[in-house]
Formats: C-alpha cells, sequence, structure tokens
C-alpha cells in the first residue's frame, strides 16, 4: 500500500497526465493526439481521465494554461505604444514555441466544441482580457487612448491584426511588423496633414 | 446502360457530395461530419469521395467557396471608410448564416491541417485578399488612406478585430460595432487635438 494520501495520488496522475499530453500533441501533432495515448504514456487509465476532463482539448488546456503563465507581462513605462509592442512581441514570441502549437490546437478546437470554448474563455482569454484592459484604462487616464474608446474595442484593433495573420495564414508577424500594426492601430490609416 | 457521358455522371455525383456535406454539416456539426456520411447522404462510395478530395474538410470547401460567391463585394461609392462598412456588414451577415458555420469549422480545421490550410488560402483568401487589395489601392489614390502603407497590413487592421471577435468569443459584432470599429481604425486610437 502506498503510503501517500489519496489527494496527493491524485494530484500527481494529473499532473502525469498533463505533461504526457504536452509531450505527444508535439511529437504526434494534435490531430493524432487521442485519450488513449495520453492514458498510456501517462501510466492511467482512460477512465481516470475522463473522471477528471472532458475532452482531449481539455487536458492540453490545463498544459497551456501552465506554459502560458506569466508569459507575456503588460509593463508600465508611461509609453502605451512602447508597452504594447513590448508586450506583444513577447506574446507572438510564445506563439513560436510549445505553447503556440498548444494555443492554435485549441483555438481550432473551440470552433466546434462550445464546453471547451466556454472553458478557454474563462480560465485564459477573460483573464488575458483583464490584465489587457487594466494597461488601456491606465493609457486613458494617461492620456495616451482616446478616453471615449470602449477597451474590448481597443484590445480588438491591436490584437485583431495578430490573430488574423496567425490564424488566417498561420505565419506569426515580425517584431517590426508589430510595431508596424501598433503605430498603425494608436494613428490610424487616414493621412495626417501633421505627419 | 446510362445514356450519360461519363464527365457528366462524375459531375453529378460531385455536385451530391458537396451538397450532402453542406446538408450534414448543419445537420450534425463539423466534429460529427464523417466521409462515411457524407457518403451514405450522396449515393457514392467512400472511394468516390476519397478520389476527389483528401479529407471531409476538403469537401466543405468546395460547398463554403458556392456559398461563398460574391456575398460580400467591395463597393467603389468614392468614400472608402462608408465602402469598407458596407463591405463589413455583408461579410459579418453572412458569418451568421450556413455560410459562417462552414467557415469557421474550416478556420477550425485548418488549424491542424497544413494541407487544407493551403487550399483555404489559394482558392479562398488569397482571393478575397486581393479583391481588398484593389479597393485599399484605390482609397490610397483617392488620398484616403496613407501612401505609405502596407496593403496587407491595412487588410489586418481592418478585418483583425472581426476575427478576433468571431474566432476567440464566437461571437460576430453587430453593424454599429463593426462601424465604431472602422471608424477607429481610419483615425486611430490616440487622442486628437481636432476631434
Amino acid at each position: 500500500m502506498s503510503p501517500r494520501r489519496p489527494e496527493r495520488r491524485s494530484e500527481e496522475a494529473a499532473k502525469a497526465v498533463i505533461q504526457a499530453a504536452r509531450e505527444l500533441c508535439q511529437e504526434v501533432g494534435y490531430a493524432k493526439l487521442s485519450i488513449e495515448g495520453i492514458a498510456a504514456r501517462a501510466g492511467v487509465g482512460k477512465n481516470t481521465i475522463y473522471r477528471w476532463w472532458p475532452s482531449k482539448g481539455a487536458v492540453l488546456l490545463d498544459g497551456l494554461l501552465e506554459l502560458w503563465g506569466e508569459a507575456a507581462p503588460f509593463p508600465d513605462t508611461g509609453d502605451a505604444v512602447a508597452d504594447f509592442k513590448t508586450q506583444m512581441k513577447a506574446a507572438v514570441g510564445a506563439f513560436s514555441s510549445e505553447l503556440g502549437q498548444h494555443y492554435r490546437a485549441l483555438l481550432g478546437e473551440v470552433q466546434h466544441d462550445g464546453v471547451l470554448a466556454e472553458a478557454l474563455q474563462e480560465r485564459l482569454l477573460r483573464p488575458m482580457m483583464a490584465r489587457a484592459t487594466d494597461r488601456i484604462e491606465l493609457a486613458k487616464r494617461q492620456g495616451q487612448i482616446r478616453g471615449d474608446l470602449d477597451a474590448e474595442l481597443a484590445i480588438e484593433l491591436l490584437y485583431g491584426p495578430i490573430y488574423h495573420r496567425w490564424l488566417l495564414s498561420q505565419r506569426a508577424p515580425e517584431p517590426a511588423r508589430i510595431e508596424a500594426m501598433v503605430d498603425s492601430v494608436f494613428t490610424g490609416m487616414t493621412p495626417r496633414p501633421d505627419l
């Protein structure tokens, strides 16, 4: 008999499952990832996995949250344009790592899995949006973003171009491109006589 | 023996397959769509489908192209801001129809199917980008968009916010929201003393 408490054994099994899902997704790709494969790699039964997670995507979401952590914090140097460039370069840099592979797979899967979509919203996207909103509201108080601009719209203006390129064309923007994106979102596309 | 020529029979079978895929995707959803189910509904063998298409997503792409057609043309009234609002409202309106259901499913699938991703690029996205680029270059000549702005960047600035909302939050922006998006992309987020 194991001397460990049952909840401790469960915690270790859960960690093994998440680790196995991360490894297998990198090795075989998301399409070929299976609960059977994860169970075999983690040394647990399939039913153990289904007791805790509704789908392979849900296991991978736990892995993604581990990786995301504080991968791309929102700095405050007093210069909102510079700070969003810094944050976005860090986030897009992470897109080309293991994090990006899992994040892309999950963003694909949520297009036809409503339960996973809600979990991704609640556990990853809303907390990220909340941190971005804080930085935008600060920039408004600092007079660097129009005071009447809805913060959610500002987030969509800033991050939409990155996701457009990443999800429609499977390309991540280069750092110089990110700078051009942020500059254009702040200054607009209309010709300005003073520029 | 049928009096029809073989290529004519093939064409009819192909149409039946595409129609079956469209219907089944609406009835059971993309996740449960299968080549077996499409073959049964269309009254053809599975091998007939695999001879012409590499995956269920590829069949659905043909259905999507039928639906997209000229769903959201790019008008030229001489007012680029108004014209992009008109085009985007038509496109986003189509997102809430059968077209949007298939388009969302395919944008999900291309995140882990590189062959389908290339087909979507070549057959749908690049032609759409080419038409948008023409309208942007016209707006530059009309003095309504900065002449030095890269057209692909302009497309990402304009359409990125829509896709951000649609693919990350599974929500389509309302017409009034689309107007605010386009206005903000043209005028920028920075406070302007003249506004």
